[in-house]
């Protein structure tokens, strides 16, 4: 086997630290590991299959003789860092939005469009996780016949927003409990037993950019420009899964049977779809599953081409760190 | 005036107590208060403009001489007692779910069809807390154009199950804070950081009863049997209102201006609707409020005759308790 050097860019963040916890778990065949980070993480020791690897400054000469960067530092360093990254030689799996609408990068889910893998110039891009979550699913149900329309309401988790939006619902939580008024600081609004708008910025058609991701990417992944996605994105009081109501109308009649037949085949999902003992999709048992969870399968009674659904996967896992992990063992797999 | 003899029915729930707030606020004209719960909590001693009322069993024999019963004690005892009260030549207005789908019975939301309240044979029954909050902000839209088809996902409170839900919400979120295992004994899932479907019986063609109140009721109170609503209902960890992600399709094409138009002078509204700030209806801004708060308003870029909006209400005051007690005011007008 080649050797193979791979760099986490990002690697103190919630999803850097999850890189490192898939690399591991996934006896990824790597040879040598770069940790990447701010100036401000910097030094800071991290230990990977028991050895101490100290965290360095991410800097344009970083990726000298680097194979593989697995990139979740924000856009702006995205943006900064990744050309130089491609230039030294290294593929680039990038989880920032900045290239994934760029039409020389692919945007890949391995579950759905693999073969886009093999004509990348150097960068992949991760999806959105709310994307992600979404259209695992939805594959499978495509397949069966072409979807036409998607209506997704998202009860986002805190993760989303990283580490320190985590701690922060878990700090006001305690607040509130103890009867203080909560200090809100990461996030606009109160985040602790409430919820809000994802707050990205909001375009003249009134569609925030978590939105219009999803409406973008998915036409891009599913190559298929007349999807219409119709998205309203919501934070809400939960750690690290991400839920999402779905109707989705299609070319054709799918029965419940046929799309429940499909998804149990398909790759990356688990139905979870008890009607008799009410147990459907929730987050905290789609925390630190590789599976998204999909339940509440249901026509939906008003139109005969349209079903509905509901799902919860892990955002951190699927959503960012387990996607990009998979992208590059598919690249690997044909190297 | 006439003496008003009134008794509140289910004295001691959460809704029950916003009963007593809500007489005392809007100096409801009565002249009696009887306090009617189980025999769990008769005894119960609870002040009211300065007196102290002793909360009493209810039974058959408690509405002699009363005239008007506002009910919040569950179906079951709704199905039991209302007709004795009704018997007794009392109006009950009832927050159950025990009479609302009886064509002899009106179902009322004061904005949009008070007009039914005068058909009454003794009893006016309250619609579903969701129901109340996605049609008080549609019905000014249905005005412009007749509503075809609503898709809407719920963001339902902890209130919804009563006081002890939201006592759940919190002891559950204090426990999980401290690493400990969340004791699971209202709710049939954790509750706090996480969401689930709204845990009532799922029918046949697998909508849950809380889904198909939001249909049938939609259909009553409109007085439209053809309006279509897919709903998708879930609990969140928030405790006292509830939210909607709404997409609304309509006859003919509503544009947002005319749609805001609207909304700006309808009654039981408040545009919460600022895109530079990011500022929409959230459930810590509903609460204890009388009006829906109502923003994300935006064209749905799939179709013409389609719009999205994002609304929050106070599930226990304009759910239940309010809506309740301005039908009633309303009835007394023309008593």
């Amino acid at each position: 086997m080649k050797p193979l050097k791979v760099a986490i860019l990002g690697a103190t963040g919630a999803v850097g630290q999850e890189f490192l916890k898939l690399l591991d778990e996934r006896s990824f065949p790597l040879t040598e590991l770069k940790l990447l980070s701010s100036a401000r993480s910097a030094g800071t020791k991290i230990s990977f299959r028991g050895k101490e690897i100290t965290v360095e400054e991410a800097g344009e000469q970083s990726f000298d003789g680097i194979d593989l960067v697995l990139s979740s530092a924000g856009g702006s360093i995205s943006r900064k860092l990744v050309p130089a990254a491609v230039k030294a030689g290294a593929l680039v799996v990038d989880n920032t939005s900045a290239f994934r609408m760029d039409p020389e990068v692919p945007l890949v889910v391995p579950e759905i469009n693999p073969e886009d893998i093999a004509r990348h110039k150097g960068i992949i891009a991760n999806p959105n996780c709310s994307t992600i979550i979404m259209l695992v699913p939805l594959y499978p149900l495509h397949q069966i016949s072409p979807i036409k329309r998607i209506i997704v309401s998202t009860y986002q988790a805190a993760s989303g927003a990283g580490h320190i939006a985590m701690e922060e619902l878990r700090i006001q939580s305690g607040e509130i409990l103890a009867g203080q008024k909560p200090a809100v600081k990461v996030f606009p609004h109160q985040i602790a037993f409430n919820l809000f708008s994802h707050n990205t910025t909001i375009d003249e058609q009134g569609y925030c950019e978590e939105e219009v991701k999803m409406v973008r990417e998915t036409k891009k992944i599913f190559h298929d420009d007349s999807i219409q996605v119709v998205p309203t994105t919501i934070r809400v009081p939960v750690f690290r899964a991400h839920s999402e109501a779905i109707v989705v109308e299609q070319a054709d009649e799918v029965t419940v049977e046929q799309a429940r037949e499909a998804l149990s085949k398909a790759p990356g999902i688990k139905i979870v779809d008890d009607r008799i003992k009410n147990h459907f999709p929730m987050p905290i048992e789609a925390e630190n599953q590789d599976d998204v969870l999909v339940g509440r399968l249901r026509k939906d009674l008003s139109a005969p081409r349209s079903l509905a659904l509901f799902v919860s996967g892990d955002q951190i896992r699927k959503g960012a760190a387990l996607n990009a992990v998979q992208i590059a063992e598919k690249w690997l797999a044909d190297r």
